[in-house]
This record gives C-alpha cells, structure tokens and sequence, in this order.
C-alpha cells in the first residue's frame, strides 16, 4: 500500500482499489486455491500495530457511506461471508462493522434448514433474509453453502427432497448459473453482492482448534464436528476453488481473502466493503427550492410556539 | 375435443394436450391478441350444459393428481393467474380448485405493496409466497403484474425506489429476462410454473361491470377504479401482447385462455393445470420389503392390545 495519508475521495478510492485487486478472483479465470492465493500474504504491511490506522480508517469510512447509504435509500449492499470453520467470520464481522449503526445493518447465519426451509427451493431462505435499501446485508455463510457443504456431503442434497430430474451430476453447475442469475437480477435492481471467502491455511486452522480447547473462555467454540469436517479439507478445497471459478462476475466477483492473520484479513473485508460502498457512491437527498421553503416556514412556525 | 370417455390414463392425456394446444403462446413468436386468439373461443364445445361433464371431470382429476403430488413430496406447481378486471380470476380459482384438498392448496394475492415490500427488490414478496414441495400454489395476479400495471402506470415503478441505473427504457425487457432466469430456477428445482392469462374482451367487461352495478349482491365487486382502468384498454392489451411474446419460454409457455365465457375459461383452467400434473405424474412413494414387513409387525402389536 502506498504511504502517507490518502488527501483526496478519489484518491483514497484509488489506493483502496489497487490494495484489494490481488485478491480479486478475475470472472472466468480457473482458481487453484494453493497456488493463486497465500493464506499468509499481507501486502507488504508490517504487523497488527501497523494495520490498526488502516482499519480504523477502514471502519469510519464504512460508517460514514452507511449512513449516506440508508438516507438515500434506493440502494443496498449484501455481504457474503464464506469460511472453513475457524476461519474468522464471526471477528470479521464484530471488527469491521461495530462502528456502523446497527440500524442500518442486518446479519443474518445459515445453520442447517428447517424441514419448512427444506420444503423450499433451496434459494427460498436467503431471499427471505435479503437486506432491504439502504441497508447492509451480511450473510455469515449464504447460499454458497449449497455448492459447497451441501457438494461434500451428499446426504444434504438427499434431504432437499428434490425430484430425480433435478439431482444428477449436473446439479453443481446448473447451481452455480442459478446463483449468477439471481445475483445479476439483484444487482440490476439496485443490490451489491459483495463476496469474501476468508482463505485459512490447514495449519493455521489446527493452531486456531487447538486454543479453542486450551483456553477456557474459547471452549464455548470448540466442536467436535468442527474437527471431523477438517477430514474433508482437501473435498472442500476442491469445491471452494471450483466454485469461485464458477461464480466469480462482472456484477458481483468474488474476492479471496488472506486469513491467517485476523487482523489482516479484517483490513482486507473492510476495504472490499468500501470500494463497493465508494463505487455505489450513495448521496443525501438533496432538498429543492420549494422543499427549502418549507423548511424555513416551519422554523418560523415552531420560534413562534410560546417555550414552556 | 373429441366424443366418447376417454378409456385409459394414456389416452385422458392425449386429449387435454389436444385441447390446450392452440391455446399455448409457442415460445419465440411474436403475440398480436386480437389477431391470434378470440375471447369467445370454445373449441366446438356446444353450451354450458354440454361443459360440465368436462369441468366435472378435469376437477376429479385434479384432486387425485394433488393427492399424489402431496404424497410423494418433491414436486411442486404454481399457477399464475393474470387477466384484467372481471376477467374471471376469482371464480376460476372457487370452480377449478373446490375439489382440491384445501391443506394442498396455497392461493396468494397481490395487490398494492407495502412499504416494507416496496424497500426489496421487486420479485421478494412472491418469492416469499411460493408454495412448497407437494404443493398447488396459486397466484391471483402475480409477478407479472410488474411488466403490466407498473408499466401502463409509471408512477409505480418511482415508488419502486430503484437506483437511477435500473430505471430507464431497458427495465423491461431487463425484467422479462430476470423473470424466465426466476422461472427456470423454480422448474430445475422441481417447481412447475403454469401461467394462464385470462383473455376477455372489451364488450364483455362492460357487460360484467353494468352487472356488478345492477344486481345487488354484486355491489362490492364493483368499484369506480376498475372502470378507470378501462379507459387504458389499448396500453394493457400491448403490455400483454409484450409480456406473452417475451416470457413464454419451454419450461413455462402461456396459454391465453378465452375468457367470454366464464364456463369455457374454467374448462380450459383446469385442463392447463392437469395438463402439467399429468407431466409431472407424482407417485405414491412406493414401499420397500423392510417397511412392509415393519408395518406387518405394527400391525400385529395393535391387534393384541386389547380392546377397551
């Protein structure tokens, strides 16, 4: 990243542009996750201390355009946060949006469906949880969930209780066309589709279980079944690089962050976060003439009320 | 429609797809309404007494194709119904679907959105009101009605709140694609989509409309705006030419059902809708030689309880 203070909006629209275009999975390319993207990369910025101005200045940027985003209320933004467990979702999302107005925020969590849910196509639940305008929404894990939880352990599909003709081997790409198609159709009605898959090495996944079990305060997030899905690594490996290959485009590209380090990869959402904030651009409605004169006359008429 | 009963399954069907045919918009063509299809239609059939015994049957048939449908639990259909005021949606819905099974049967209208409706993307609330597997879900005006109403009035799409970029001379034909890509998600997954557009014509509404003014228990069918309405026959009846010829595709065609007689559209209705349960040919799930033997020991344990 350049140095020194950023003077300028474009500038620092510039500066956060080019800090997040390595991360960027270009639309139509073929994604090999162990070679394309370093779990570790940083970007050449020095160490947790040396990033904290940057994510500062990430968070009140980010405050700053949801406000202006919710007064002007035509567009909205949907985060998607996808992971291996451990991976940093929840602390992302605690770090990078605790200095915005929770008003204009709604997260939502993908857990396993409801039989009602199930009863559904399998795109029904995260239509229903979308944000509105002029809100940011934030899936901790989304439909992408259904390409790849659902890709690695087969009895998933099974219990989706689709009819035959809609099973098959093709079901994984004529998914990922569904997902293209319906993120298109919110894009081209105003919703950003924002997309971050926070990229953990193997290693530093068994480092993050092993604290979990050895301080008390972390147990709470230690589960055994978090330690029986690492024996599935290299299948989800697997269908996360196909998939970012598959789903990566012009409307709403996916960006592969660097999570090894927390305090990295909060900096790196953060700044995705923003460049999309930056290029929707949200304005305050601006009052006319005629709404000025209104105002004015209703200031008038509120001095004039007797003070008690 | 040819005499005589039909003798077998094979056969019953043969003669719907038969009845139904010129009543499809062929996906790809070009729909001029006045020229293509007569309001006043009824292939051959002599009179309303000469209907009912096909009105009576297709309903039959109908129950027992929703009672396989629930059973086996993978499919589901839903009916979109579109016509203009008086069209005949309502008793279409009360004579085709009153031998249905009601806990099978999800009816959905739609009429002016709220607020919080309107602060989504314009497909929302009918994603939100889709049936589920097993089943018949009708909608009495549907997602079509935003290429219809909002279209002939304008008005609607500004309170729409879209962003600058997804208004313009594009929106619909942008829509008529974002619809078939929502239509075919649907069918993949196991949702048939069947659109029926009820066709009446502009002397038989004012007919309907003096009787709703003139015989008393017909008064609160009656309202001022709907005869506003009218007086934008000409935009409608284009919106509709539009809206057919662009949205009628392989896995959703229209049919254009003659509305002038109440009795005809209600035999065409149901034979649309048995058309695609026939297609669909939902099984009662088959039971393997473990269960029968389970239900054989259930059995058993039943008997030697003893009786009170």
């Amino acid at each position: 990243m350049r140095d020194g203070p950023a003077r300028t909006t474009d500038e620092r629209a510039g500066r956060i542009a080019e800090f997040i275009a390595p991360l960027r999975v270009e639309p139509g390319t073929r994604v090999r996750l162990a070679k394309d993207f370093d779990p570790a990369y940083k970007a050449g910025v020095k160490n947790k201390k040396a990033g904290e101005e940057l994510l500062r200045a990430g968070v009140t940027l980010l405050a700053e355009y949801q406000r202006r985003l919710a007064a002007e209320g035509t567009h909205g933004v949907l985060l998607c946060l996808q992971a291996l467990d451990a991976g940093g979702k929840d602390g992302t999302i605690r770090h990078v949006m605790s200095g915005v107005n929770p008003q204009g925020v709604r997260v939502a969590g993908f857990k396993a469906p409801s039989t009602g849910e199930l009863s559904h196509d399998y795109l029904w639940r995260y239509v229903r949880d979308l944000p509105r305008r002029g809100e940011i929404g934030i899936f901790n894990r989304s439909h992408y969930e259904e390409v790849l939880v659902v890709r690695v352990h087969p009895e998933h599909l099974t219990r989706q209780g689709l009819p035959p003709e809609a099973r098959g081997k093709k079901v994984w790409q004529r998914r990922y066309r569904q997902i293209n198609d319906w993120e298109r159709h919110l894009t081209e009605n105003g919703f950003h589709v924002v997309k971050i898959f926070l990229n953990l090495s193997k290693e530093e996944q068994r480092v993050r279980f092993l604290k979990r079990i050895d301080v008390p305060d972390r147990n709470w997030k230690f589960s055994a079944a978090d330690v029986r899905e690492r024996g599935f690594w290299d299948a989800y490996q697997d269908a996360f690089a196909e998939m970012l290959s598959a789903t990566s485009t012009p409307w709403a590209p996916w960006y592969v962050v660097p999570a090894d380090r927390k305090w990295f990869a909060r900096i790196c959402a953060a700044s995705v976060l923003a460049h999309t904030l930056i290029a929707i651009d949200p304005r305050y409605p601006e009052i006319d003439d005629k709404s000025r004169a209104a105002l004015a006359r209703e200031r008038k008429r509120l001095e004039r009320e007797a003070p008690r």
